[in-house]
């Protein structure tokens, strides 16, 4: 799969550099953050230069081809014990992304396995590239199994970013819609605008935009009003991960409109790669939900909008259970309920 | 009713002046607007410092009252002419608004009765703080009849701000929990920032600050997490127009919470005064929705947070069918289904 087609370089290698668009100043800015360090790297991680979790994982495949370079290392036990090091520093940033840690077992079974600590570092850095390659793979695939679900001239409401700019490239939930565009240039996307972060008017909105794939980008209060008058006929999301039973975490307001799609009998629909299911929870109760820094809530980016001392919550995610949900997308195809015996299947391959 | 028990104070006389907080620069500062003539309530009344139509009404009978403190007049002929004048003046800041022109008539009938200029003056003012008064005293009338409803400890939702600042005082939806706090201080409020104007995050979350009620805010895609993990136990929200089969008209988003609160079996409640009851619409879908600019929307504050040319969409309000709702408090009581019986009676003061 050769990247370049996509016009969004969320994050790539250039020469020894890990290179990443910095998502906090999109769409005003467009400027893109130089790594040397798996320490530079598990920053632009948490502050949120980079996120969505298949990014994040690329990132973190990436971070760890760093940390194998800075270690000066000649011994195996030596060059595991600074890439354990690394690698404990950087699940630490984002506990909900599950590719992360998905991301870094990839890497650790490369520096598990014994052999020179040269090749070794060549491998960590050549696997990052590969699992870049493979989630835009995944995603075009991902795109191509949903587009038939979609009814022509369909009206489709998104939730946050689940763009190129949440993956590697071309996006699940925004590579679908990509995908139905493609094939029906008549569809409409609603882009919530996903506070406290904004990711869908900063983000979502900029890459419809860059396709130019017609779009309303609206309030998160607002999609109850147009459910309501019969405005949004779909809805798909991303996720940042699925447990075995079809449940979802994804961004925080993903649940509400698994609800209102419900209240309305609108199809809602889930696409991650299979990368995202971990079969390890046997439900979504189980999945940690990051809460994060009171002044996102407080502050609309720099500006302060809510007095100060004021309490705050701010879980990050939340879990949309696998009743509200008519179909998972995975690059294997579409999976239904039930879910465990669906999910379970395209895991191994099926 | 003694309004200096509130520690909010939207607006009142201080002497001879009318003062009124400057609720465009809420929270961040508390700035106190002091007014010694009618073209400087009037302009205050246009440029927003002071919002919501009780209060517009409070101000236009108080800038009556300095209109005719400013008349040099000492025929009661003469005073009627500068009056008129002036009441021309205010009427022109804010048109639409219904307790404007009401205050204005309530004026008339004082200054068109014969009688001693001076008389009059006082009779102005004395009838300014009445109407405060009466608007304070409602709001209180529907806190003790709605607070029974509430268990101990009870956390409430509520969005948008119908609080001290969008009345004369104390507040419908926020004089509902002010009431329910005064019994029972283990009651914790959560606040719906309220995108796109923030009016939680700006004057909910401060009005709470002020009382010293226990708050938390949140945006407005969270409720459906804390609804999920069982920690609201009701809801409370204003309204701007109520039809006469109990459909309500409030904020956009007031449809999206009710909706939640409906799947999680939460009691959703309204509070406005019976003048909010409009028995000329059968149901809801006769509500205009005004839709507003939609820099409210790209923008926060001054802020740009989306791309330029982005479409956008930005209803002001949205309307909640009156299924979805457990009671409608007025001043007069608490009314349940069916509404046509309860409202109707409400209104003709039964």
């Amino acid at each position: 799969m050769n990247t370049s087609n996509y016009s969004v370089k969320t994050i790539e290698w250039q020469g020894d550099e890990v290179v990443m668009i910095d998502q906090r100043v999109l769409p005003l800015e467009e400027e893109y953050i130089h790594h040397t360090t798996w320490q530079e790297v598990g920053a632009s991680i948490k502050t949120m230069v980079i996120r969505g979790a298949p990014a994040i994982g690329v990132a973190t495949a990436m971070g760890m081809a760093l940390a194998a370079r800075q270690s000066t290392a000649t011994s195996q036990d030596d060059l595991k014990r600074d890439l354990d090091e690394a690698a404990k520093g950087l699940f630490a940033t984002r506990p909900t992304a599950y590719n992360l840690g998905w991301a870094l077992e990839q890497q650790a079974k490369i520096y598990n396995e014994s052999g020179d600590v040269d090749k070794i570092r060549v491998r960590l850095k050549v696997r990052s590239q590969e699992i870049l390659d493979e989630d835009v793979a995944m995603c075009v695939a991902m795109g191509e199994h949903a587009a038939p679900l979609f009814p022509k001239g369909a009206r489709i409401l998104t939730h946050c970013n689940a763009g190129a700019l949440a993956t590697a490239g071309y996006g699940t939930a925004l590579g679908v819609i990509r995908s139905v565009f493609k094939r029906d240039p008549t569809i409409h996307v609603f882009a919530d605008e996903t506070r406290p972060f904004l990711q869908g008017a900063r983000l979502t909105a900029w890459e419809l935009q860059q396709e130019g794939i017609p779009c309303t980008l609206i309030t998160d209060n607002m999609s109850g009003y147009f459910f309501k008058k019969g405005e949004i006929d779909a809805v798909v999301v991303g996720s940042d991960r699925i447990a075995g039973n079809g449940d979802v975490a994804n961004k925080i307001g993903t649940y509400m409109v698994s609800v209102l799609a419900k209240e309305h009998g609108v199809p809602f629909y889930v696409a991650a790669p299979t990368s995202t299911v971990d079969l390890s929870l046997t439900d979504g109760s189980q999945i940690p939900i990051e809460e994060r820094d009171p002044a996102e809530v407080t502050h609309c980016g720099s500006r302060q909008i809510a007095p100060t001392g004021i309490g705050v919550r701010n879980p990050a995610f939340d879990v949309t259970p696998h009743q509200n949900i008519a179909a998972i997308i995975t690059e294997m195809g579409v999976h239904s309920e039930p879910y465990t015996e669906s999910l379970a299947a395209a895991k191994k391959g099926k």
